[in-house]
């Protein structure tokens, strides 16, 4: 059993601030100051160079790897960190295509995060227009997947709606139809229980920026299966995925298994963040962290329904189908996250009219819920919201 | 005039360390540990998601693009930071070829850092063998331009030898036979004056953490000249290169100028330790870096021939042929470096048979390279490189 207030202590959490923001930017843990300074100073300042070998930098990403890996039931070996979530889509779409290149559709759906349709858009003009990438609404994915489909890329939980995909299901039907997935797990790794070995998924990529706590720009991940590691390709082919990256041959090889998905330098500042939350996230139950979140977003669906009914529920009310965050829906959604924000409860607003609101037991808790829903019911109530210094958007909303 | 005594003062360096190794990873300014602990503590901490825009972290790509491109000779608006070096190579090689398709050859030299290299090989066979990658020796380079060659791709300094190519003479030959140039700035930028607007240079990439010190893991910049800017197609296509991100549209379209060049969510505690770094460099002329840099490695090459010459230079003497650092080779070079290491003296190896030492004068004065000939002149009379510590190999070397 979890002690979810023992967790909570665990974190930094500002003054007069209910965070229910860590779908987008996760909380930082307190020893996380720390970790980053004594790289910094201890470090990079005192070993230079030598800290590479000397305090492990080279290994991080894959160390990290499977301590990630753990929690979205990756085998060991199988994840490793770096660049950013757009960066190892592509990674990801590249060598899947590669391995089916006789067929020529991607499928996604239109509630994926743009990003990763941008990433597939600009691989397809790349590759010369012979491939396309197909959009479906995210009801339709599993009935679209037909035997044109040479990659079926989905992000598991909707970053607007909060609406979750079946992953087990679709790869199992994508794979009938001989098609390879990818997974974007943005809103699913440390949000959920995922089991990627267990599902036989293909390829996944994810941020830890969310709900892994590892910071603003903390590093990505890939996960490629045991079966397609020594005969995927990286498209992105840098030194440090190279079988001997020190050896500066002239042609590449790629290195063994999942370390050929590494590209450049990785961030080690970043991977120090990470690493303290890791800390924290170890050996936590996923299923039990999903259970509470869904405890918390059925007391927050529950009272915002009663007390503010002009808010419409854009998130499925199965259990089955929802990630770790509520959406509701208003015309002016910006302006009412805006005063939300003001009274120091924080969410965020996706265009045209998602209010969205993360669920993060680590360190929210019912009393947290309860304010949030107290403070929204207000606003509704009263209009606070209708002012202008509410309605000008900021240049990242 | 460059007051170098005080620069010195501004930069961390260890106790008995006398550090010829700013080419590979840069030392810390002093005010780098306060400047990210604030960005981690009192940003990330205290304002979470609301940092993007109250802190700017959302602008500083472009902020710190334009201090990063006064030291290359960039136009206003012309640089943005983030991800790898590794993956600027592939960013601004897929643009340029795109620009030229109806020719098929990548033109590079085997002196070429062999990332690049692969990320080269890597996108010909993306883009499904019709595009080939040709390398020629470092001095047969501009002679093998012709007209089949659609992208020039260049390191400016050998990253063993140190020798320079002639980046304005390079890149008019290119232009003349209708090649687009992508330089590679990695031990350019920082180290001596750079003139891209004025070589009018196509594209350019380089790292910050080598001579600007941005620390391990720093984020990579690119470069693109303003009559590129609103055509160059990013085949990176993330959501922050998007003209409007946080629209969320579902299909892409490139933003404004250099924007369109970034690609996912940048590492903003690597940002800060760039920013305070920044604030050393900025107003620095790169010319009289530079000679002074010549007069150092003048100091160290005539001390070395002239008490270790069992080393051999493999750095040109030309001074007009010369980056910032100086190459020996020798046989046993790797376990010579060793022994250097472990006297205080730190340089690098690189294989084979290449010792590399950066003279870097923000922070290396004459006293410095007098200790470092004496240490390794002393090595060599002695042998001391011959133990067996010195000669295994660390996984980073």
């Amino acid at each position: 059993m979890i002690d979810f207030a023992a967790k909570k202590a665990l974190f930094h959490l500002p003054d007069g601030v209910t965070y229910l923001d860590g779908n987008s930017l996760g909380p930082m843990v307190k020893t996380a100051p720390a970790a980053v300074d004594k790289v910094v100073q201890a470090e990079w300042g005192e070993m230079l160079i030598r800290g590479w070998n000397k305090a492990g930098w080279m290994a991080q990403p894959a160390l990290l790897g499977n301590r990630v890996g753990r929690l979205i039931g990756a085998e060991p070996g199988t994840v490793v960190l770096g660049d950013t979530l757009s960066i190892k889509v592509y990674q990801a779409l590249a060598s899947a295509l590669e391995m089916n290149s006789k067929r020529r559709v991607i499928l996604s759906d239109t509630g994926n995060f743009p990003s990763d349709l941008y990433m597939a858009e600009g691989l397809c003009r790349t590759l010369g227009g012979q491939y396309r990438l197909k959009t479906v609404a995210p009801e339709e994915a599993m009935a679209a997947i037909d035997d044109s489909v040479a990659v079926v890329m989905l992000t598991e939980v909707d970053y607007r709606t909060g609406r979750r995909h079946h992953m087990a299901d679709i790869t199992r039907r994508a794979h009938e139809m001989g098609a390879i997935t990818v997974w974007d797990l943005a809103h699913s790794a440390g949000a959920l229980p995922v089991n990627l070995a267990g599902a036989q998924v293909d390829f996944a990529v994810g941020c830890t920026y969310k709900y892994l706590n590892s910071g603003p720009g903390g590093p990505a991940f890939i996960y490629v299966a045991p079966r397609h590691a020594e005969t995927a390709r990286p498209a992105l082919s840098g030194w440090l995925g190279h079988a001997a990256p020190f050896a500066f041959d002239l042609s590449y090889r790629p290195g063994q298994g999942i370390e050929r998905m590494r590209v450049g330098t990785p961030p080690v500042l970043q991977m120090a963040a990470l690493e303290a939350a890791m800390d924290v996230w170890d050996g936590v139950d996923m299923a039990e962290v999903h259970a509470q979140s869904l405890r918390l977003q059925d007391q927050f669906i529950k009272g915002i329904e009663a007390r503010a009914p002009m808010l419409q529920l854009a998130t499925p009310r199965s259990h089955l189908m929802r990630g770790s965050q509520v959406s509701f829906r208003h015309p002016e959604g910006y302006a009412i996250m805006q005063a939300l924000i003001a009274e120091g409860v924080i969410g965020d607003f996706r265009a045209p009219d998602i209010l969205r609101f993360g669920f993060t037991p680590l360190y929210i808790d019912e009393d947290d819920v309860a304010r949030a829903v107290g403070v929204l019911a207000r606003i509704m109530d009263y209009g606070t919201w209708d002012k202008p210094e509410f309605k000008q958007r900021a240049a990242v909303t």
